[in-house]
């Protein structure tokens, strides 16, 4: 069994211009509920101006939290710091998600901390979570390459991936924030957190920006990684590199695990009408091939 | 050295509705040449109205012919029968590429054949071929599936590869003509095709329909391929899946190749500008999310 880790309402929603109404964002939510998901990350809990498609974080996980909570599922938030926590744990949230990189000029840019620093606001946020029974996971972003910074080796990944372990993170997640990856460096840095630290906790967050992800999940699989977050429909794009593909698509990644003889506990065509759901409300076409297929033959 | 076999003038155009005009297909090929592609498939020699694309190929043939001469490459032309090798011959052409499938319910469709009729119409043309000192390529269609009779094993396949190879082939390439292929069937069938033929002349022949044809280039050069075929900028569509993709792009396979640290000795940037040239006469997007990535970027 293979964990998909959906992030379209979040990572996928957040790099789309469209805003969409908290209705349509639950109704998409519980379509991925439906076809079996069951790690659905739901939004961020921001200050409100930073990212205008988050501001109904509040409102949007109290429907989460009073309709699906008898799903099973788990239902991840987003959090920056402690202000961001509060909000989430007054309204209920039972995982959280905190985020550094591997950069700094990246954590710079996006949370106007060093890594170093951005550690610091985790700790006292971790600390608060432990107590309170939440859980967390936590996100290295840039792990192979940086907008500003460029080329990023594996030795950054390791102790960035540890300092999210100490926090006490359930699990962590590796992304290829600009879609650089390529097979042969993800065989490599696999190998190395495997050699290094395991691969129980890891899991990979793979952009398709240059067509790669599904060769890299296949190299990452091939290494033993059993989680992997994607997005329905590819939602999102890529912020450093206009017009260009963001997060890989689970309707892709179902597909390459499927055919694998991989189970993922999904069931296409609902997953499929959650897809078509979002992006009729977007007003566009997905940047999967394989569900543009599906949806013109109707089979997989 | 990996060898790409670039089709997008034959079989990229030949599934694209706008008509280009003679000039710009002697430009795109002229401008494929000089990024260094020494394998072009030029055109088809049908009877006139079966492919509306391919009307001009003893012109289009003839300024090749011309003025890339002295390029050193290849320009293989399809020829269908004993009438299409004729014309062919007429015009000069060094090397013809004959066809055929795993599937009798395709090439009746297709030529109006039973895949036994088809070789005995090949054996005709061959015999005149090398007589001539014309060059073979053979093409096994719907090698990993069928729109009509589904999924093709093995077994059929390598009968089809042996029969080109009894033929004369220099060199037969397997396609996944509705881009069905899954990794882990290419790396059986590939593997099969190993044990019992060897691969020395052996290409693959990938589309991108549903997403896989990177992840199948992928486990086929772990396997031992050396040889792809692949069309400039992902031109071509796919007949049996109306808007979905068609050949892998010649880009894509470039940027998975390289990155692998294997030499092309094709240069990204000229063959990225063939691409645009032709896609900008066709008025439409590429495919291929690198070279969508490539152009927003301006790098690799």
């Amino acid at each position: 069994m293979i964990k998909i880790v959906e992030v379209g309402p979040r990572d996928g929603l957040q790099n789309e211009k469209q805003i969409i109404s908290t209705e349509d964002k639950f109704t998409f939510i519980s379509l991925l509920a439906a076809a079996g998901l069951r790690n659905i990350e739901v939004t961020s809990f921001v200050k409100a101006p930073a990212i205008p498609q988050m501001v109904d974080a509040h409102d949007l996980f109290t429907r989460v939290r009073n309709e699906l909570s008898g799903t099973g599922g788990n239902y991840p938030c987003l959090v920056p710091n402690m202000k961001g926590y509060e909000a989430a744990r007054a309204v209920g949230v039972k995982e959280i998600a905190l985020f550094s990189a591997t950069s700094d000029a990246f954590t710079r840019k996006n949370i106007n901390a060093s890594v170093d620093e951005s550690f610091v606001r985790m700790a006292e946020v971790a600390q608060e979570a432990k107590k309170d029974g939440v859980r967390m996971r936590g996100y290295v972003s840039t792990a192979f390459g940086c907008p500003y910074e460029g080329r990023m080796e594996a030795g950054k990944l390791l102790r960035v991936l540890n300092r999210f372990l100490d926090l006490g993170v359930h699990e962590v997640s590796v992304g290829d924030t600009i879609g650089v990856a390529v097979p042969k460096d993800v065989r490599a840095y696999v190998r190395e957190i495997k050699n290094e630290i395991g691969l129980g906790k890891v899991a990979m967050h793979f952009h398709d920006t240059r067509g790669m992800a599904l060769t890299n999940i296949l190299v990452s699989l091939e290494e033993g990684i059993t989680t992997f977050d994607s997005s329905a429909g590819g939602l999102g794009g890529c912020p450093y590199a206009k017009g260009a593909t963001g997060n890989v698509a689970t309707e892709d990644v179902w597909y390459l695990l499927t055919s694998q003889g991989l189970e993922t506990g999904v069931e296409l065509a609902k997953l499929a009408e959650a897809s078509k759901f979002i992006l009729g409300k977007i007003g566009r076409q997905t940047e999967s091939k394989f569900l543009r297929a599906y949806l013109a033959t109707g089979k997989a």
